[in-house]
């Protein structure tokens, strides 16, 4: 069985600080096996990144950066609640929002940044659902968001 | 530990008639110890409100009033489902869907007075993971709505 | 109780193969008794129909079709991944999720294609909740998309 924080290592791959509520809500709440997250944004050292629309200001390119930024995040994020990403037996579902304009259609390229590196750092075995979204606009402005549920435990 | 049933009372804040569905489809459905509840409107008696989109013909307060009123809507489901809102021991999921333009960014401002809301009814403990999406475009053409999933019974 | 699987052949309903991803993410996750199932398109033998927006360039009837192939290919993922389809004891949640104008406002009219459809499968007793959304965009640049969660076992 793959262990995610051991690959983390041998990616280098670094976890953001996980990210604090914009407002009156929290980051996670587990509810039996479930571990529910909020969406998390592109956020580098607690600033929003990637700021405006796939199909406009934001080119494909920018839209995988932002998708493997936000999924860094909610990683933190998964990380500081569980104190191991290896308490993660199953990545359930994955959502990715992406603001975009109404003629883009790339959507599956962008969110597989996201998918790859859950793929990299869990394995196959614990790859998840997946919904994508291109979306009117995002809070803080930024071109993605992730949201995730997880299980931990059986 | 706060009571929600207690709290309506002590905020003089009065629950609009339960939703009933606008298509085929249930408004609550429960699922082991998950009572899972339809998107709500800002309805009031029934008739959608806040007609609109956030960054163009409705401005934030206006956002925050329909955000209001859409929750509400869904804890007079909940109710209606449960029995009393005390049934409730955690808010897990709650999303929140701001028609808007292209350009709109305070996204956490406007679902704040859903989430602030649920705060003032059900305590910090109680709080749930939250989502904001800007979409192009919501049913009747209301600005917002919100989504609900609970923890009941344990 | 209804059999779906009676139901689709009295109906003379044919259920298109099985959607495959489109990118690095599964079509199927079950945690507990729930199954996920990642977010389906109008795909007609693996082809997207019903590319366009609603309110533009696609319309009502074709917003109709677009969410009940949708909903096809859906069902189709959970015979695949449960042998059959009265494994379903309950659909917990639909989700649909219209490219639309922002003006457009018939969100339940299209969805119901979908909603209509289970209720004739699945009987009353097993019908779900929903959230429609009216989006920007979606993958491959369909006008509709559809996500399941069901309840498989107790």
């Amino acid at each position: 069985m793959v262990s995610a924080e051991v690959r983390l290592g041998e990616l280098g791959v670094e976890l953001p600080p996980p990210p604090v509520p914009l407002g009156a809500y929290v980051e996670a709440v587990r509810s039996g096996n479930l571990l529910f997250l909020s969406g998390t944004l592109p956020l580098e050292l607690g600033v929003p990144k990637f700021v405006g629309r796939l199909g406009d200001s934001m080119n494909l390119e920018q839209g995988r950066l932002a998708c493997r930024l936000a999924i860094l995040n909610a990683l933190s994020l998964a990380r500081a609640h569980l104190g191991s990403l290896d308490a993660v037996t199953r990545i359930v579902r994955s959502t990715v929002s992406l603001a975009t304009t109404h003629d883009f259609a790339l959507h599956a390229k962008v969110a597989d940044a996201a998918s790859e590196l859950l793929m990299n750092l869990f394995g196959p075995e614990k790859m998840p659902t997946r919904m994508v979204y291109g979306v009117s606009s995002l809070p803080a402005g930024v071109c993605a968001a992730v949201e995730l549920i997880l299980e931990v435990g059986a």
